[in-house]
């Protein structure tokens, strides 16, 4: 037997209008036995990178077989394709704008269509609406057992944007990039487990941050391993550094914000 | 054998508070395999007539026999009927205060109950929580397979606010007005396309956007056709002319809000 | 056969980051026939007692069996215990920091276990997120009917909060707290039907309210028993006397917040 299918949504649709409403109805009267969660509907408008971060750091909690829609489209309703990937055993389907950026450079294997069989899509489709006429119920017939290939040819160039990437060098300093800022007003960046550990096991002892030019305190375990009220970094959740304030907001109280550089030296550094 | 039943929720409730959740367990806990489906909550606090238009431009999405439960309720524990709706194949529950405005305007068949029967509802029925103790087990019992006539007699004068009606003059001309802002700052108006096609056919060409007095743009066909930052309207995905500007929010740009004025003219009109 | 089962999720990750769904994807994960319902994600930012206060509002609608997964969890990755409780056919997977305060006080029976058997958790164990780490799975798993026993052995001594207690007199006037204020600027305060019970025994006639040491007006039944922008109180769906304004937003217009006292008294009192 098929497994239940798992639909999750992720947009810049914010919670006043029922547009993440009306994609849940159209995917529910394909497939009415499909579970459906919310990633979030919350990212910034237009925010595409930003959006392609949080489906990276959501999609390894989800099992296979997942169906992830993504709906960030600012360019809905004119010449950007929309697509279908089957990554690492889920599906992603999105309009190619650079959403799956993120997906696509940690995937390992990905196939990507080009979503053209109309005969899956809801009539007629509207110029601003693509996530309840195109994405919706394709997800819908993916969550239905409809197979990958009948949505569309294979295709080969999707859309990836630049990602800012940790730069270490040779003296035991990472510099990195704040990627996001979480409700808690943690600092979410792009220095991985990888990145840390180059420089760790180059010298060991403790691991010095700063940000905003002004240095922040150090890498520790858990947040209430510095006092309420004081500031360090950890390896997050998500499986990057994260600064934080411990049971503060660190983003406002250092007004920090996405693209902000972070700096991590080891001890004995410069 | 039943489809599984689908329920939706719109709520001014918000998401701080529990409402919505105590709901939805309310209808789980008489229908545990109903699939529900949140509309929204974010309707601003006791505005009835905006979660009318909100739930019109949602229930096309949705497949026949689904029950919609609406709770904007400034009058809860007072005079006015909770009702029930059968609205063109699908059920609707909530207060009887004009909700249902917008859905009883363009309504082909309809059939309007007093919900009455009070077996079907939750004890103690609180004086300000009717959404919990009669909307959500009446719709709980429905989506059961409980038969609709069992919940109360048929009235016919079910309560219908004024709703801005768009103008259309011999000039090639459409008056209408802003009825909800959505969260990309796009305004919605009630001017549909039988409105617009009614001064399109008479003039051909393009058709000019005015709003608080001032020329905004042209009618296109989608967000793209102006450039970034620029502004205009297209024929939306609710089947009503909307307000925009590419990539950016028209409604703080403009300070509109719903009740404002916009006037539609052939190009080739005074 | 098994009911379906039912959990619920109550944190303070808010709407912005996917956490809340990241939760869902391990619980479905793990038992993909479970309905999920959010009871909120909007607590502020690490407020415990808020948290226990609104569970305690929202678990009585719920029915027998369902999973309740509350985190709110300033002190995630530190010493504190993860627990499950058993009370009253419910069961609750929290940090043991007071976040069941209110339910535990009010619990007939109770069996609370430390969370240790770590089959259960997911790996590795991040240090910030024991949501999707230890609490989703272990949800997960009572949902798929693994015994509460097999998670951990009985303890005693969970952590509960002093919870502020309304104080009755004898002159017929109750003392009580504003403990949550709704998003309606509702203020819900700590006097239950049992202490009003005890004055309203005592003296019949109406029962004055004060808040900020001003008169605010008296008890009604329901909202609409004051004009329009009027303020009264009322004994509210919560179970608790909540004073409220007609149509507007008492908080704000009297700048009430949780914490400031408030004072009930008969209409014949000093």
């Amino acid at each position: 037997m098929r497994a239940k299918p798992l639909v999750t949504l992720l947009t810049d649709f914010g919670a006043r209008d029922p547009f993440a409403g009306i994609m849940k109805g159209v995917i529910l009267g394909i497939c009415p036995d499909a579970s459906l969660v919310d990633l979030s509907h919350e990212v910034p408008a237009h925010d595409v990178l930003g959006a392609s971060f949080l489906l990276q750091t959501a999609v390894r909690a989800f099992p296979a077989g997942t169906i992830h829609v993504a709906v960030v489209d600012p360019g809905v309703g004119g010449a950007r394709r929309p697509i279908l990937a089957e990554i690492d055993g889920q599906i992603f389907v999105a309009p190619d704008n650079g959403l799956l950026t993120h997906r696509f450079a940690s995937a390992g294997r990905r196939r990507v269509r080009h979503l053209v069989a109309q005969e899956y899509w809801r009539h007629p489709v509207s110029a601003s609406f693509h996530g309840r006429d195109i994405f919706a119920p394709v997800a819908g017939h993916l969550a239905a057992g409809v197979e990958p290939a009948r949505f569309g040819p294979e295709i080969v160039d999707p859309v990836c944007l630049e990602i800012p990437q940790p730069r270490v060098d040779g003296a035991g300093r990472i510099q990195g990039t704040v990627m996001w800022v979480d409700r808690f007003g943690n600092c979410i960046t792009n220095i991985a487990q990888k990145e840390l550990e180059s420089i760790a096991g180059a010298a060991g002892g403790s691991i010095h941050v700063h940000a905003g030019g002004r240095p922040l305190g150090t890498l520790v375990g858990c947040f209430g391993a510095v006092l309420p009220g004081e500031a360090g970094a950890i390896l997050g959740s998500a499986g990057y550094v994260e600064l934080f304030c411990n049971r503060s907001d660190l983003a406002r109280q250092w007004s920090l914000a996405p693209g902000d550089q972070v700096l991590l030296e080891t001890a004995d550094g410069p």
